[in-house]
């Protein structure tokens, strides 16, 4: 049950990109699995892609191709990761590409191969072969919702959004998907994401743009603290809209703010869908002395099963926060300086529950109890030594997420 | 349902030592809850206490006690921590020292006091008070079984071991007890384990003994990752056996290995016995640069959700460990020498799984699923990158853990 997070329900075609979406059968029956997207020539592709040292076959073939051409196809598939798949894996994921490039009639190297699934299994490279022909036919400006659907893997919710901007030199359109439900899936190597507009943005400031954008979004969630093996953010700018933005232009800051605002908006529904999640919570430390050291406490705290089960429990079990932040690595925190609130929202009224590393003389339990009952609330935190802040954003720890995480493959 | 451990047959007297337990009602009705335990004058203490920066009172209470005066007497409750009650419950603390100290005719800085349980309620002194008088008229060297189990909170089997030593000047008896079901509790705070000796060790060697011996015990267990505020680790030699060990000693070999393998025996009976445990799994990482490198690999694999879920399904499945591995803060891994093994037991039977960042093409699936059924059995990661190895005890991720964690205070 995705918490507050509903499927889109009006998507716009951005100018210059195409999809299409099949049923390949790589793992699922009787749903979409495979997805193309076609972009027009000259538009630019900016990516990220996970950190992870075992990076799957998909990620180390999208980045090589991506030096070495302009891209015009992405090619993805869930069900199956071909991660932890060796040579023949990047083998596999260079002959899909072909695949592609042989219809589509451009080099190998213009298509891109993203894979999210089970880790370990071979690539059926041979129902990506018979699907080929349907994927480049079936191309279409329409088609993001369909696209959303097929690269969901446990995925509850197709998560996608769009936004239009209005500039003196025309409208320009923002859509973008993304798939995910934990750093890392069931057996799943984990999250996809593609955000595509039709303005015309230069390589270099394209690439700023969305390094700006994912740390804000993306690199501040978290379900379970595990990275994945597969997880790619690729932003793309067609130019087909004829609206020109670039560092220097006036529609530069509206583009910026709007394009940050729809990945986080994404990177949200993806905590939102999480594995089991029952609780959508907003980890805010502030009173840092730099923003590592606030985000290496919000996530701290994130990631304990114990705080986590407590959000599931809607028990305000403010001892065990404290614990978290007592063994975030932080030198010499005085605790005696550390504060926490419960807060409906961000900004939000809410309950001062420690000051002085002790209980707020004023908190009232049931007061606490009452903000953690509902679906959305904020846990913010002042370590009382600096300026420096940090947001994040995490799920509850619930049984269905065991449920989900140990059932999956049996 | 604790993993092969059962209640202790048979606990050896130490000459030196008395103990006494009571049902003060601090938190449990129709149990004893509180204990007490005296050492005669001259025994020498060496401890250590919990890392985190949230210390709870009795923490810095007994830190500051044993450095002002030879302890006489160790008070321990469970079902409150006093934890996260700031300046009272450092009063509260320093009065319970107090309340025995009247009694037995010592210093209040001769009593060390320790707490587990509840995090963020205040002391119930009175019934310390109530209790004190039968505390000390109940002292008997034979009662370390009834005070291992006045001490526990979750745990389900008392967890307490014996064992002596044949020396040419005579035996030498070791009894120690822990209590603990995880790094920190539903709402509990955690680890606490007693350990005396007989034999007279000079203190400087004894606090080297203890810190040997914690290494590869206390500080090599992880349950949840969450560090508690009330850990602590005591090591007392009572000199009552008139077998004098120092590390000039031929004695010294013997005390020490045997004191290495009753800690760990008892840091292993508390992940045993974790919340919701059914599973024991030793995490051994070879052929790492440095052993923090190994203990680094060793602990993300055992902390990662997906880890341990699938250590509870029973289910082979190495792509999460890969990932795990693959996250874990080693600088330059070359996944193409990283191999994994499933076995029985450390140095026991098993499979390769993964050799070369891929599947082993002699593993068989079935091969892996039958050792990962078993209820204890050994990753064992070789990084191929040096000599340097760490091994770690861990429990999985059950529905049960997150029914306990967030049904406790509900």
């Amino acid at each position: 049950m995705a918490v507050g997070l509903h499927p889109p329900a009006r998507l716009l075609p951005v100018k210059g990109v195409r999809l299409s979406a099949c049923a390949a059968g790589i793992r699922y029956t009787g749903r979409d699995d495979l997805v193309l997207m076609e972009m027009r020539p000259g538009t630019q592709v900016a990516a990220v892609f996970t950190q992870n040292r075992f990076r799957a076959a998909p990620v180390q073939v999208a980045e090589s191709h991506l030096g070495q051409a302009q891209p015009r196809y992405f090619l993805i598939n869930a069900g199956n990761a071909n991660a932890g798949t060796g040579d023949p894996g990047l083998a596999h994921a260079r002959r899909t590409c072909a695949l592609i490039a042989e219809r589509a009639g451009c080099a190998a190297e213009q298509v891109l191969p993203f894979s999210t699934g089970v880790i370990g299994e071979p690539l059926p490279v041979a129902r990506f072969e018979a699907a080929a022909d349907d994927l480049v036919l079936g191309l279409d400006e329409g088609r993001w919702l369909d696209a959303a659907r097929a690269i969901m893997t446990t995925d509850t919710v197709p998560k996608a959004i769009s936004s239009a901007i209005e500039t003196a030199d025309g409208v320009v359109t923002l859509t973008g998907m993304a798939k995910g439900a934990g750093m890392i899936r069931p057996d799943m190597a984990t999250l996809l994401a593609f955000v595509a507009t039709d303005a015309a943005i230069p390589a270099e400031d394209l690439r700023w743009a969305l390094d700006q954008a994912v740390a804000g979004s993306f690199n501040a969630i978290t379900v379970d603290g595990d990275t994945s093996t597969n997880d790619a953010c690729v932003l793309l700018a067609t130019a087909a809209s004829g609206v020109s933005i670039d560092r220097q232009s006036s529609h530069w800051q509206a583009f910026s703010t709007e394009l940050s605002r729809l990945m986080q908006w994404l990177a949200q529904a993806i905590v939102r869908d999480a594995e089991g999640a029952t609780k959508f919570v907003t980890v805010r430390v502030e009173g840092a002395a730099s923003v590592q050291e606030a985000r290496q406490v919000a996530y701290t705290v994130a990631h304990s099963p114990l705080v986590k089960t407590a959000f599931f429990a809607s028990d305000p079990n403010w001892g065990r926060i404290l614990a978290a932040i007592g063994r975030a690595p932080v030198e010499d925190l005085d605790v005696g300086r550390v504060a926490l609130w419960l807060e409906s929202g961000p900004g939000e009224g809410g309950v001062r529950v420690v000051r002085e590393a002790g209980l707020d003389p004023a908190y009232r339990e049931a007061d606490g109890a009452a903000i953690m009952a509902r679906p959305e609330f904020t846990v913010r935190i002042d370590l009382g030594r600096g300026a420096a802040s940090a947001t994040i954003w995490t799920s509850d720890l619930s049984h269905e997420y065991v449920r989900i995480n140990a059932e999956y493959r049996t």
